[in-house]
């Protein structure tokens, strides 16, 4: 088992390990003295939920559980509505837990709904996709969806702990694996060039808990150094502005992981328009998203991606700030006004 | 004028004094960079919105505001979604506000809508009722009820500032008036006998600014020891474990300021019963309360009070923090057991 010490205000701590869902009760049992809610989805709760439930029950911890069903459609406000209700008739107080099992759209709404049940009670994420063990089990960010856009409801709070457990990805359907591959490559394009290299050569068949270690690792540290996203942290957002906007107009058939490794395609080609980087960083990270059978390019035009990019949260008065690799390794944040997001996107394409 | 400084982890000031509405935009333009959403209610808006509006105009930031109905059956989670959309739909930014104009009502469920809209945008109360002015628009606790009860779902966020003006008390219904002097006499109980013996003797016709600041002062003191109201903060509480059941048994025909008038009298009653303070403690209160015209008990019996006693938002586990006078200005803050609740309200009676 690996830990990762993630330095928030109040500190947490994230396991690493094979087989470790069998074992969580026994992490579970030093951070809870009272009951724990599970929330999981249809897909996950067959599965998993049991073997987790049992491992509560050998430590004396009584758990009562919620299934939602699979699917970002899950993230909307009725059903955070429903968990907030199944909270508070089963009694939950401030010294129960919510445990979210699941990939990012259970650790997001149930982390959302446990930050706002009586004003926030302890969450602990048990992760089950890719993408939500390298990105949104770590760090406190919770949402949900509203109708003009993804996660544009919710709360900074950071877990009690989290607990990756990476033989359960067996069970992940391969494209879902798939698409959690574009946050695991954006980590290198961020930060490390070796890593970069080892996904670039091994593609989806790379050693699971070593790069999710390092992921987590690398997450851990941005988070610990601007936890409220607004300094480095943002840097985290590679791809995304562009992406959002290529799942917007998708209808949400390109998947969150596709879009966003067309994402980091396109801010890296406009990169080099725009004479950020040379000709080498756009044509390595495509040939490294290839490497993984994810999209290089999307197939929308630049008036219909505009509009969402526009409505990007992050945004600040005029102000888009736009995460633009210089080398492998080496990213900017590069504050652009929107009405020059325009030029940024075509050059992209 | 007067000043509070709150010193919360990120403080913020409030501002006392009659006619200060209409130099509100002045006050903000120190802290708003871009536009701001007001938020307020069909009481409200009618006579003051404008005002607001224009003072805001006179400084050069654009307003846009939304109404919502008037009254506690307004803070649920479908208007709560209805204020989500507003401001997306608005393109509201984390470089804009949300300033909510109006009651308790409106402090609550704008303040929680600010908190979590993208993850939380700053935002300015100006309390127009007693209530609102003296405690719910200082100290961040934001929320919505659900069908389980009050306030159970919420944030704690601070505003950015606060502006109170208590000139505006004029226009409110001498009833909701005489409400919020149920939470000006907690404050006597509290910590201020000289307080509490003026309101004695002065009853409803006090003078405004000077008691509605000493308020102010003494829950900004609170609020600054225990932002997240885990220790000194919960004596704030004082007469709203009985009143919050009062009210829900009342179905809201009784309102917040009477259930707690009559919340602080039984729990006064019931530590003079369990020997925590003198006889002359309960007297003293419910003297103060007649004066005012509020209620020192209630009919309901105390099986039906139980249950929504145990749902307290404030239990953990199975332990309930009762606020206890002592004398006038000296309350402690007793554990009790579920179990012995009964006890405790049975001898309040």
């Amino acid at each position: 088992m690996i830990t990762v010490d993630v330095k928030t205000g109040r500190p947490y701590r994230v396991y690493v390990g094979e087989n470790l869902l069998k074992e969580s009760g026994s992490l579970i049992s030093k951070h809870v003295d009272g009951r724990v809610a599970v929330i999981s989805d249809s897909h996950v709760a067959p599965l998993y939920l049991d073997s987790l439930i049992d491992s509560l029950r050998l430590e004396g911890i009584e758990a009562v559980s919620k299934v939602i069903p699979a699917g970002e459609k899950s993230k909307n406000i009725r059903i955070y509505e429903e968990l907030l209700d199944f909270l508070a008739q089963e009694s939950i107080t401030r010294s129960d837990a919510v445990i979210a099992l699941g990939g990012g759209v259970v650790g997001d709404i149930a982390g959302f709904t446990a930050a706002t049940y009586l004003r926030g009670v302890p969450y602990i994420q048990i992760p089950t996709s890719l993408l939500a063990m390298v990105d949104s089990s770590v760090g406190g960010k919770t949402a949900i969806d509203l109708p003009a856009g993804k996660n544009l409801a919710g709360a900074f709070c950071q877990p009690e702990l989290v607990i990756c457990d990476p033989s359960v990805l067996s069970t992940l359907p391969e494209d879902i694996f798939r698409d959690g591959c574009a946050e695991v490559i954006k980590y290198g394009v961020l930060e490390d060039p070796d890593l970069f290299a080892k996904l670039t050569l091994e593609g989806i068949g790379f050693d699971r808990v070593p790069v999710i270690t390092r992921c987590i690792d690398i997450k851990a540290a941005y988070v610990a150094e601007d936890e409220y996203d607004n300094g480095v942290r943002r840097k985290l957002n590679l791809g995304h502005t562009f992406g959002h906007a290529i799942e917007a107009v998708s209808r949400f058939s390109m998947t969150h992981g596709q879009a966003v490794a067309a994402g980091m395609c396109m801010v890296a080609r406009a990169s080099y328009a725009m004479g950020f980087c040379k000709q080498a960083c756009p044509q390595g990270i495509e040939q490294c998203i290839r490497s993984f059978d994810l999209p290089v390019n999307c197939e929308m035009k630049t008036d219909e991606l505009l509009p969402f990019i526009a409505a990007d949260k992050k945004r600040r008065g005029d102000v888009i700030s736009l995460i633009v690799p210089r080398t492998i390794g080496n990213c900017d944040i590069v504050p652009v006004n929107a009405d020059d997001v325009k030029d940024w996107l075509e050059a992209g394409m």
